[in-house]
């Protein structure tokens, strides 16, 4: 199974191998898109897509992407980041360049519960969520068999809170070994510490069930039930170290009635969960958030 | 105006004659369907609506709404009232039998933003919400123009937190001198005190606007903005002495992103206010909802 | 893998065995509820749920499903079946009686793209779609190792129009010899000829790609991207001798923008024929669709 | 009630005044954006959003709207096109300068059914729908006093296919009197002619009952109810010659069921019809569509 989606994989590296995307965020002032635009202009490169939003056009934030294509992009990388230094300096950018040949390297998290993992891989296997999966880390053995059926390297860590540091450090190792760029949340069951968030900020993406800020915490389809909500949702978001109050990327509900118990809810439930996680991993994937403060933008 | 909803109204009531909806709700057990059902076909009435709900059927509540026709139905009632005791005492039920003309007579309280009133008067008026409106009462004068020129009476009565008792004295005269059966808060700013909610148990429905429990209390749109959510909503419930915590009736969203700043999000929630509040009126006046606990069945 | 269903699937039945549902169809006049649910009581059995529906209560059909718990139900279902002939006789009622303890056989058509299998298939691994899937029938190898690893027989048959009777033959042989109830074209490109569809009527459920009855036929994504549609959708409904005209069950749809080629609709629309799929298929095997001339009642 | 809507509007004037809107289509090739955006800075305009989409950045079209804000834009206006027609001609661009103070001229045909009208009118009272109505044009006299008690011209011109030349000669002269901008027919239930259609081309924005291209023509619901679809929508589109096969603008839909008569789905879809209307008329307000083909890109 592996070869057949790196077959995909390679197909689409080759395919873009003269994209990149460009993220931006600065002080808002005039002539920002001019300078940049007229810049890959200079360099060769033809802007296929952008988006921006000024927060206020006024002194607030200005954000864009920009996605490019550049003939010989390989060989021209390093000057043109070197010479976009001078337009970053001069209008004090934080800025990103992103080439979309550079497949990211992305783990998975998972404890009991499949659902949100097994649309994942369903995903990627279709071609359409585009990284190359290097591990799943779990708590649980559920998963394994599904997991290396598919070529991919599975590691069953046992993990509580009296063990948490011990556990953590076992799982940074292996995510820095394997250089991993995003960690996802797959519904995994346990809490993590400052310091794993830490070590990578902005680069994990959980799934809450439920749509926040409602029902922060545990056991969220319980105290739905108990509350009599008429909707049922699901949260994806950037973890941060206060719990289930990272920025948000994607939320949606579903209807339920007086008919559905706290089961029924997890249920319909899981179906929310996995289209909102995987939205939310497809653009992280596609570099189209940008966080600012504690919100997204999402081109 | 009045006279062409009169006239709306008079043909409905007629159409309707003999048409009511038994609403019952008792310990589950088995017979209960077999006794109403044989109860009503020997009194000649005909079944043309039906829908139950059981809790549990090993020792929960049950739940049913019958919509039925029967005729010559005004000089039926009494007898069927009073043979059905039998019925409701064998089973100890909490019923209620609502006939189809007996219009439910209403009053709107509203403040200053006139979306959710607008929203009603226009489906009154179009012949979709069939309820009397007996009157508006505001503490504003903003709606008076337009609702009177509907020929709805309008009571301007001023209020604020130190002056709550009077207003409140003033309101229920007023309310009980009309034999109102529902009171809608549409966007009536003012807090209600337990003697008001108390006079009106489960006859005030209000429509608050987030996605309840998300944002309970002031500002919902101001927090919501803040907090960087992707979807805002609305909650029409029945107003407790718990603010904001009355059993949940119907909700609704809408999409927002980081485009949409709390103004924004105010009036694309006005939009999701008047349907959500407009549907659970008409739930009300048709007798589809009973009310369990904090919870509503809605049929 | 079959093993773990297999087990799901035997406590789904013990739990279940001794509840049934009633599925009636037949001429309005009163009396039928008291009639039905007399029986049902005197027969020891616990009305659980019940829907009903009159399309118009002065001399229209009426139809009702009724769920019920009756204990010794294998014991007394003969008894139970014989005795209700004389009220299905009395109301000239077109009826069925299932027990949910039998669960149905179905089999799975299924050409190259796999996303509908695929969810039907984890639908069923996660114990959400109670049937036991006997086969997947496919004009092609692709699903062979997927299907098989989760211990389902595959059954490549070759098709194409040329050779439509004898494949055909071919298929009808194999069903009838396991007892099929249900056969699901999940993305099956294959038409079907007459004596196919008369031989398992309302026993086929197709999804088609579009919103019916728009884009009937051949590539709909094609033709709605050509028409600049705002909206993609599917339909799932029961194969009939008209292409995309038998009835709808179940639709839904998902947004498109000016940005989406028809590849990209035809990713989007995968998502929405997966679910829109699986939603008909578990209504069917609830027994909660009764059809009647061209369209179906969904309970 | 008008003299309200002008405090509004010449608020909305005043505080716009140096806004502008550049909406651009033309063949792609790398250049656009830098020479455009390069322009804006050297003519003191700072970009506040932008929105662009390339069809194929190989040989396809090129699209684009900037907003830009300009000081002393109405002393620059004519400098800053005069100054465009270089990097127009040299990019060989279709483009239109649209001032935001230039509140635009807008013309309401309806019929009898007055819900699409009036969503248009509530919007446009509570400020979301910044425009100038010129008038409303009716073949029914229903609509006259809700019309005039606004302050807005209304004009009653009985129409039918015989008079069908004589009725429009006396609208386009009407519209051309009052140099109308945009037609919005709120379900006006007349055909128009070639010669109507071609004299405001691309100016002229309608409501169809049903989500095209499903149900083309007369009796939407009524064909929907038939079909037995479980959705019903509503289209906007730009009116050209072939019958509701112009450019769609937006398109939503609502869920109905087996209960539903084509009656009932009128009523439901009256609510899908007020708001995919509302959202076209206001996004071509905003200058946010860009017709191309027989399409429509909406930024």
């Amino acid at each position: 199974m592996k070869s057949y989606i790196q077959e995909k994989i390679d197909v689409y590296k080759q395919q873009n191998e003269n994209k990149a995307r460009l993220l931006i965020k600065c002080p808002d002032r005039p002539g920002i898109v001019a300078s940049v635009s007229q810049f890959l202009f200079e360099h060769g490169a033809n802007i296929i897509d952008s988006s921006q939003y000024s927060q206020d056009p006024e002194g607030g934030e200005f954000f864009i992407r920009i996605e490019f294509e550049c003939p010989d992009l390989k060989q021209k990388a390093d000057e043109i980041e070197q010479d976009f230094e001078a337009i970053a300096n001069e209008f004090s950018m934080d800025w990103k360049l992103m080439y979309v040949y550079n497949i990211k390297k992305m783990a998975i998290f998972v404890s009991k519960e499949p659902h949100a993992l097994l649309e994942l891989l369903w995903e990627w296997q279709s071609g359409d969520l585009m990284a190359d999966i290097a591990m799943v880390v779990s708590n649980h053995e559920t998963s394994r068999e599904m997991v290396e059926s598919l070529g991919i390297a599975f590691h069953y860590i046992p993990a509580n809170k009296d063990i948490r540091k011990e556990v953590e450090q076992k799982q940074i190792e292996l995510l820095k070994a394997h250089d991993i760029d995003l960690i996802v949340l797959a519904r995994y069951m346990q809490i993590l510490t400052p310091h794993f968030v830490e070590t990578f900020k902005n680069k994990i993406i959980n799934i809450h069930h439920s749509f926040l800020p409602a029902f922060v915490g545990a056991n969220p389809y319980e105290r739905a039930y108990r509350r009599g909500v008429k909707l049922i949702g699901a949260t994806s978001h950037y973890v941060t170290n206060d719990l289930d109050e990272g920025p948000i990327i994607e939320q949606d509900i579903s209807r339920v009635n007086h008919r559905d118990n706290a089961e029924d809810m997890r249920k319909i439930g899981q179906s929310i969960e996995r289209s909102v996680l995987a939205r939310a991993v497809k653009w992280h994937l596609q570099d189209r958030i940008i966080v600012h403060e504690n919100k997204t933008i999402v081109f």
